[in-house]
């Protein structure tokens, strides 16, 4: 299977193109310079610094965090991506001239870590489990690869494949090799995309290495620290090795542990390489983790990770609104993971979470106007409880400028101006509609041209037209994902209605298609009162509201504050409006509600014997989640209770 | 006012007598060889050590923590309350030989602090802060004081009071004397104890200094810190200086904030000045402090500490009942801090609020075989969370034994082992009755031999007897505190119903009273549904059960798991049992309930469109909050979900 390039599409859509302008216009121009160090009152960044230092064109120390290089690289797969679809020379120079900067300090083995060269290539891979060295080659062949596909310059993927070269000599099952892996994953999945590219099998062969040596005993990372005589950080915690997700071998494991990205990052890699291999064992450890994930470890909006101490996941059905984590680097990750076991499947379930984290616990990191960015995704906000009581102080009121230190951003970055290719998908066979995004297409499926045309105005609409626009016919599949949130669907044919059963959650419209066929999709955005499993202590007595793939909430700016004094009816009438000037346009939804009221109450009593509650009536207005903190900071909640 | 010495009662209460039974012969016991490094087993405490290195009769290092000294002190004044009511050649032997070991250790300046006699004598009192130099002369004080008091010796009180001398010779808003004043708070009230003992207007004149000083600009804490090049662990927080009560003077603080030991420590320093001063802005600032813990951060059980971060204070209305702090050692200062401001006041609320703490939050402390200990009281718990969520990881299931550092357990120990006097005080008119304990008392009022018997099984049962052996007659006012909790009492006088204004919520009896006099009351112990002010966002739509002063809870053991998805309705009826076989004899209460399943979820399913709730009818038992965690580890549940 193959995700469509973003090359053969002409994005035109009414929701994603304006993130992708932003991410373009905004989002790219303001890292370039973070990453130079140009920002005035931002605390610098020094990557591009260090990479200039290491190959000797200046003098000075390493700086910044151990991880800095992975920023560049960060920087240059949203750069490659959006050159894809917005050719850009200007653009495209100012990367050249990083990649330069960066080659510049490769070693003659290949070796490419600016905080080893500058600071000692004794002590390289020495502390593997801490210092992200094999986490910032990882992001180094993602973004060579995007760039290379991108560009077709080879000259950053040729150092990437050198750099991995040195790893492979270094590193390996075999006596006399280092038995090392990644503290932090990513290199596994970014290694299957290179040998996508190279169809080299000494890449997937690394990958798959890494894989199958994880948490294997002796644990690595215990030799390593007894080596060092590092301290364990994790020592008293209550997942110890599992912080890396390498308690023990990845097979083993049932249920995600430890912090959040690295977590769905490795999942994402086995289920990669598990496509190629078609290794059963490892297909089910990523079933049993995506299941475990997905059925009990993930919010509402798709987000993920329920702790702050460690990022990380807890237990199951342990989903607490307010102290909640859920990092925005994670949900990118969960779509990650969605994509790779979607291709494993072609099972519509993956593609439904990867639409759930997508509208929500996603884009609520990045601010409508592209400029802020939430590390944490609450689902319950009280300002003055984020300001005064430390168990919420990483819970933001608002988005923060990007700044130093910075993973989120760059995944959005990534994750946006590449999205076209999650959406649309091709086998040999078969063209998978898995989001319905706007645009143009422009692909060949077994060797025939396909022009195509989406049109929609979705989210806000369920109805989506696909126009063919064929020269010479073409047979193939067109398969249409049926949303799990939509109870009510036509799909037509030139007109008329089909009817046919679905294939793990997809309609499969085979035919020769010609031109001026059309597909038009009718998915009904009925308004959903969503209750969550009675395992979810923090959910009890509580109902989400959605529309479409979105869940709402209620912010304080439309409902005031002590929003967890409202409740609403199971049986509540809700209106519709598309609101075209509030928060770049979206469809905001009213019912009536109920507010418990204290005006029975004194102040200055805190117990008293239990009385009748009081309510008053009020109307509630909300809110798309993803929207939220794009006005005057204040309370935000997304379960409301509910009056059984 | 006086609190009635525990010489003057002879307790035979069936509740409380228990208790201090346990403090004598277990609690103090274990201690002492806690003190002396004899448990096997255990992290050495290396407390009386210290204090023959200290002396120089044995070699050897510091050990321990800074404020080691302290836990002798603790352990000392627990001795000197049983000696008080339980002459024991014994212990008194084993307790002057401690204090032997103690007073050789002072210095001929008078300074005695193991850590800086063993570590270097030119650095005592440069690290206020964070070195607890004056919180362990403080406990020092206490013991000393209640040694003297029990026992006449006064070799302690003198080693004390030359401390002290030595302190004062130091410190003083005087030019040329330090401005400091400690970081954690205790001597303040431990100085108005010695005061009350030995008149002198100097150890009421240093506590006073320490209370006026505290807070003024140029902050001594920040010059210190600037001094030792010391970092400063709350740059960060939200509380700042005020973590230590010491971010503003004391007559400027409106809210408590900070660690919560410290603060009612330094409060119940300020009450206890004020009381001696009439110093108005004090008593004022007092009231203010009280009124804020006590209408906006304390939970139903008279616990106080919302955050383990800091052990502190958080906001207004946020008592979040998981991840709570509640730490048993602020249980206990708050009930100090009750006493004194009700020695000031003769007001009820402050008794209403004692009864409350001691009989629940305090009492929880420890188990009811008196050998494990609580740190923290929540009011909600759920095994699997204290182990897996860090955010929860305080939060033990089940009472710990008491090693090493220890504060809470000797807190408990002189607390329990002088309950009495807290039940009962005097004026030169007045005899109040604060505590329904049942014992004999003999005293003396404005030169009048008063002998009284009182007979209750309280908490169990409301009826409360007092009877009248008088030699001679003795005029005096018998005052009687109606408890808040109280909504039906009878008074009688000789068989005969008395009908009375309450003052400040007592109903006082003037009489010359004579042999075979009696009062009866009878307080009406219904069972009471609770709720919380809808300002507290955690106990939204729950209710809380007392009967009489005691708060009740579910657990486990009784009612099975999942006791979130519990439900009461506000007019069900309970039943009453006391169970004498039960955690030591207590009443448990029984209602129907019910309890939301989960049987029409599969299990897979996180999210489902909202269905009516399904509940099964559930007979619930409930049991006093005290007596929690004495079975099998287990959940256990405070304020459960109202059906409206």
């Amino acid at each position: 299977m193959k995700l469509l390039s973003m090359k053969e599409m002409n994005m035109k859509d009414k929701f994603f193109s304006e993130y992708m302008q932003l991410i373009r216009n905004h989002v790219i121009p303001y890292q370039w310079e973070a990453l130079n160090d140009r920002i005035e009152g931002a605390e610098p960044s020094y990557c591009m610094q260090n990479f200039k230092v290491a190959s000797g064109k200046i003098q000075g120390k390493f700086m910044g965090m151990v991880f800095q290089d992975s920023d560049a690289y960060k920087w240059l797969e949203a750069v490659g991506y959006c050159l894809m679809w917005n050719p850009d020379k200007e653009l495209e120079e100012i990367a050249d001239g990083a990649i330069d900067d960066i080659c510049a300090a490769q070693q003659p083995d290949g070796y490419l870590n600016t905080y080893y060269i500058i600071g000692g290539l004794d002590k390289r891979f020495t502390n593997l489990k801490d210092h992200h060295e094999l986490y910032c080659l990882g992001h180094m062949i993602e973004a060579a690869v995007v760039y290379y596909q991108a560009t077709g310059k080879r000259k950053f993927m040729d150092t990437a494949i050198r750099y991995v070269d040195c790893v492979n000599s270094i590193f390996g099952a075999e006596a006399g090799k280092l038995h090392g892996y990644p503290g932090h994953e990513v290199i596994e999945m970014a290694l299957v995309r290179l040998y996508e590219v190279t169809k080299d099998e000494k890449h997937l062969r690394l990958a798959k290495y890494f894989i199958d040596e994880r948490g294997k005993q002796p644990l690595y990372f215990e030799s390593e620290t007894i080596i060092n005589q590092n301290n364990f950080h994790w020592k008293d915690s209550y997942f110890k090795f599992q912080y890396y997700q390498a308690g023990r071998e990845v097979r083993q494991q049932e249920k995600a542990e430890g912090h959040a990205v690295r977590a769905v990052y490795l999942y994402s890699g086995m289920a990669a390489v598990a496509n190629e291999t078609g290794d059963e064992s490892l297909i089910r450890a990523c079933e049993r983790l995506w299941d475990n994930i997905t059925n009990k470890q993930m919010y509402i909006t798709g987000a993920i990770g329920a702790s702050r101490y460690g990022e990380s996941f807890t237990f199951d059905y342990d989903l607490p609104n307010d102290t909640i984590y859920a990092e925005t680097c994670a949900a990118v990750g969960l779509i990650f993971f969605a994509r790779r076991m979607f291709e494993l499947t072609k099972d519509s379930k993956y593609m439904n979470v990867l639409e759930r984290v997508l509208f929500n616990g996603a884009i609520s990191g990045m601010s409508l106007d592209g400029t802020k960015f939430f590390y944490v995704n609450p689902l319950e906000v009280v300002p003055e409880a984020s300001e005064k009581d430390e168990q919420k102080r990483h819970v933001k009121v608002e988005r923060q400028k990007w700044f130093g230190c910075a993973c989120c951003p760059p995944n959005i970055a990534r994750l946006l101006s590449s999205i076209g290719s999650y959406a649309y998908t091709e086998t040999d066979e078969c063209f998978f509609m898995n989001l319905y995004i706007g645009g143009d297409i422009t692909t060949t499926i077994h060797g025939q041209n396909v022009e195509l045309h989406v049109e929609t105005n979705y989210p806000w609409d369920g109805a989506v037209k696909i126009s063919f626009n064929q020269k010479e016919e073409a047979e193939f599949c067109y398969a249409i994902r049926i949303p799990d949130w939509c109870r009510k669907y036509v799909i037509a044919l030139n007109g008329e209605e089909i009817q046919t059963d679905l294939v793990k959650g997809y309609v499969y419209l085979h035919r020769k298609w010609k031109n001026g066929d059309t597909i038009t999709c009718d998915f009904n955005m009925e308004i959903i009162l969503n209750q969550a499993n009675p395992k979810v202590r923090e959910d009890i007595g509580k109902a989400a509201i959605s529309r479409g793939p979105l869940i709402y909430c209620l912010e304080e700016a439309d409902n005031g504050n002590n929003l967890h004094r409202i409740y609403i009816k199971k049986d509540t009438k809700f209106t519709e409006q598309f609101e075209k000037d509030l928060l770049k346009g979206i469809v905001t939804l009213t019912c009536d509600g109920e507010k418990l009221v204290d005006s029975n109450w004194n102040e200055e009593v805190l117990y008293q014997i239990y009385q009748d509650p009081i309510f008053e009536k009020k109307t509630l207005k909300w809110i798309p989640y993803y929207s939220w903190a794009n006005r005057n900071p204040g309370e935000m909640l997304v379960w409301v209770r509910t009056k059984v």
